[in-house]
């Protein structure tokens, strides 16, 4: 494994940084850059050294192009990550993704690693093996909203060079929790890898990944993204045993376990 | 030509009466159904005979429900069709594209022709031919907002069995009017023929079609729309000579000559 | 249309002779060779001037063998062409397929048109557009049968350079039945078409074609078969008016309604 | 690697277990059910604890039906797994895989594991790497019966959802035994794990897989079927310097070196 | 029909002027352009009205920049067009195109119609239908040469931004010859057809398109170049049954029978 | 790692046997043959135990023919690898190609492994992965040079039987020196590795294979070549954390930064 390059960054930003994996990257990415900006619509507490915390809400124009001022890249975890009435989801994801990416482009930012999800691809099979040039399918209105982002980031790079990295983030846990995340787990370890591999790689353009670990089973196929040098470390075959015995058998009647998104395609109805 | 099938509809929705195309099809379109509900933001002007003409903002979703009621099928021509800021296609295009669907989940509609728009792929080049599944690639928000509809109407098709004929149309006018639309020009006729083929085909899931006519030359093969039984009549090729005639030469050093989107790709910036 | 090219073949096999596209083609096939030997498990009637009437069971390995003695080239209809139980078509379409190609490896034959079918990929969806090297998904015993006729014509090409053209024929009939039809439809004029470009093609190894008329909708590109030669000229558009009118809407949540093999693929459960 | 999860079956058919992949299997296969149901045409010796013997010929319908009874799952080694004449192919390969797949249907049974072989795909050279979307090119009758059971596994699974995991099996041997073995040699270790991974995986619909081990040199690329969780870990580069040194060259004018299906490819001709 | 658009070009350069197409070509191309520019190593006659004649050995570097100054477009048939001995073809077809593309960039001329052939993949079977991205698999040196020329174009358009159609051309003459040229024939029409549609189109880029009328029968798919607007409109069938007479039987173990290069494929050995 | 078949060749040819790889692989590929036969155009020093130095000038079509008497394979390193004028490139590259396989031939030799380049494709992005099916696009005269070279190994392969893996080599030197060899560097081992498999796999027709070690980042995905048995161990990682501190931010707007050709796509312009 690489040493960490440090400093790579003068100043980077981590949206989304109060939630489940903000929180994580908060502590890993600091070692890479001088100052790592922190922004959350909830309180992200007292900022450490070299960060800079910025509670902001992702629909407020204004104080999305504040917040991007002075910044060389940018992670971008902000808005809602499970699904949810279409209000929020309009707000935080679609809204919010449009006035990330213009302050992006108001303020020169060049690289952006774009939390996407597999509920992009939701509604493919789990005996279906996908990659980044598979059409989406998304499973709910949180995946439709991420396919948006996606369509949205190609847009300014096509326009305006700004280079994306789409991950099309698994589950990631500190493990896995059901047998599903067999197949899409991605540790806390190999997030980190790909958030540096990806705001690192000389040229991304607009790049498609699936983030997960190195597990043995998958749904996913990276060989398009092997530009990004990706090379996940974990494997949820160390979890199998005990996910199979307390799961052995599986309802193919239930789309939440026929389909890759799991439990989201059968969220709803959406109001 | 097959003869006109009369009555297949009960009654038949068409949104963006008051547009350009809206305008041409509430004439053509009355003779397939017994009502012709017409909607637009704008004045739609008298009813006529077996219309039925609802003024209605997309964005606001009540209106919208209350204008599906009783519908067996949309032809959705209705928000904004051109390269407008963002909140203007916000809000007709995406909120309105959602309202609208999910208006159809309620009312039980299981039809629907979406047009959308040859801009959600206009960041190709106009030397590449691309088909159904090439990966969107906007040149600008109104071909961004067409691409969330696109999905959109993916999600309720594999979630409720809204089954939608996604059409990205290119240029329907009268005549061709540039050297890029000898290309991408679609005849009223073949129009027609479009929205009637995808009604009425017996089974069309989600299935993507560019609209154009039988023109020599094109960026588009929409052999994978086969079953949709679209078979354009017209060629553009009757205006070739005149439109060559007017504009020899293309500057490929601007992106409005080199890539399909055409004169799109270079609005902006956006604000 | 080119004129009929007399006396290619010296002797030519129609098996299936007696059956429906049998005794169209026992008339149309005689002006292209010199001895036009036919042959059927059931009664062929007279044999006409230049016929020879072999009546054989397709599952009488001598018998087959017989039949084939002095012949150049073969018309394969014979065997079970519906859906039937397992006994009778393993024994026509299974044995009696093996039978024909290995009397035909030990005559010396060298070219064979293959009446496969559409239910070899019955179970693709209606609103999928598959090609030649779409892989088999059969509706029934009928088309697992067919299939099996497929791999075996591909072996015997491979091993004893046999040379096959496989015809995924649709639904060929005086004129199309039913909506389903206005797809997979072809004329008895395109059917001798096919038939006699399969023959006459200077190479074909082992090709595979759909049997359809130049129909506006179908589920079929032909366009790897394009070497061949066979360019349909009648279109079902003729009917589409009255069957649209006859039956104008179909009922998705039956599988016969939205899979290619239309109603074969309910028949049964097997015995 | 995982440890075996006990119990998951409660009663588990074992196919052709007195051969030679059987009789490995038979041991290695006992500790994932509670009842391991054993059958094949030949004597199956004494059954051990937790073990049924039940002496069947797949082509007796009845027999086949009551070997079925009470399973839950099955690997299907069963039949003819040489080259050999067209009747006991017919009788064991075809009219078997039928008997028990309409066994399994009767029975409610849900999954199998079907033994197939690199024979089906033999007629590939041995220079080009092949998926699990590449068309059969069967090598002999053998191959030949394969793609016949591969078809209908699909079948019942497009019909009646039963799961099917086809396994194009390379050469399960102790050892791969000459120079075409580096590529398709698959150790009985792996064997185990495949069976067990096509068993256990939650979602398998029909897959292809092709069942070799980590071997450095291939015709086969598995990645079709990662969601299969099959990870093999033995590799042949142990055995290549033997059996380089054994047989330095191969003569590419001989079918046998040239092809896939190596000498399967001259067997014959067929009687 | 469109007419044709006069004087598109200032001076249009026209090699190879002095061969069979290149004498039909001289008369059909000077309707299009003010000055004609004539250029071969053979005598060109008298120079007509708006002719200039410039006898020109490709393979000398100064002659050929000379012969390219003050013109727009180059229609490049100059050079060995049949197989020949390694150094005429190395001298004119790989030394000559590289003098040409040189001089191309020096004079700034920014598009360039190639005269490439079917020769540079000629060495698939008759059986096989190909597009512009199949790779070449040349069938003798002149093949290999075109190749060549087919990559240098691809480098000049990469660097220099230099448009260049790839026009593989089939076989050109007044009539189809033997059996083989129903499938590659091009009628005169067609070929003026396909040089002033590649001359026209506003955005080629590097293009690769199979030269043939709109025969029946054809080994090639030309559906990614539908951009170039060429739509051919003469067919082979009007020879074929003449041809098929005369040539009733083609000997399948004849390379020149088999694949699509014809007798290109069994010249030499080189030397 | 296996061990090192000894003797598999009686009589190896390493031609470029002077230049940087041509010195490491004269010491390694010694062990594999009797003799090792050394060619270059520049001195080769004193020929060691089982050597045999053979100046030759590639361009020289009788010294070439000599240099191949009695050689059983070669490796041929040989001619201009770097970016040069055109008249050095035609002769070491394309003339001394052309004289090498007509040699070979002549001689009967049977299998080449010829070294490409990374050149070929180097007007990829770098954001791009390409394998062996991609087509050219040569970012220079060196590069164009080696296409010819893959073309013309096709066509004796085609024509004559001669086998050859063309290997696509990236940067192979003792270390990575910049960041794009990050993605593109093959050890001196993986080299010698890839040599000795491409010369042992019993079958290689014509493959494409791309010289780089096991790196985390890659433009080239080799899953298309795994028959050949080149399994690289060496990973540029180790190298990683130095070279990204030595260039941390490269200039997308240098096409030598964006392009996987590197520096090579902007030398010239060609004279």
């Amino acid at each position: 494994m690489p040493s960490k390059p440090a400093f790579r960054f003068k100043r980077l930003l981590l949206t989304g940084a109060a939630g489940g994996l903000g929180r994580e990257l908060r502590r890993r990415l600091k070692p890479y850059c001088i100052a790592l900006r922190l922004s959350d619509i909830d309180p992200l507490g007292e900022a450490g050294a070299g960060e800079e915390c910025v509670q902001t809400d992702l629909a407020d124009k204004a104080a999305v192009h504040a917040m991007l001022e002075g910044v060389d890249a940018v992670v971008h975890l902000g808005g809602v990550s499970t699904e949810q009435p279409w209000e929020p989801i309009l707000s935080a994801n679609i809204v919010g993704a449009y006035n990330l990416y213009e302050g992006a482009r108001k303020h020169g930012i060049k690289r952006v690693f774009f939390a996407s999800s597999n509920h992009v691809t939701g509604f493919y099979r789990q005996d279906q093996v996908i990659d980044a040039d598979t059409p989406p399918r998304p499973d709910g209105l949180y995946g439709l909203s991420k396919a948006f982002g996606e369509d949205l980031a190609r847009l300014y790079f096509d326009r305006y060079g700004i280079e994306t990295v789409v991950a099309r983030i698994g589950s990631s846990f500190p493990e896995p929790k059901n047998r599903r995340m067999l197949s899409t787990w991605m540790s806390y370890d190999d997030l980190e890898h790909l958030v540096v591999a990806s705001l690192t790689a000389p040229v991304v353009g607009w790049s498609v990944v699936y983030g997960i670990s190195d597990n043995s089973s998958a749904f996913y196929d990276n060989r398009k993204a092997r530009h990004l040098g990706f090379r996940p470390r974990d494997n949820s075959d160390v979890y199998r045993h005990a996910l199979e015995e307390a799961e052995p058998q599986v309802d193919l009647d239930d789309p939440a376990s026929l389909y890759q998104g799991g439990a989201f395609v059968r969220t709803g109805p959406f109001e």
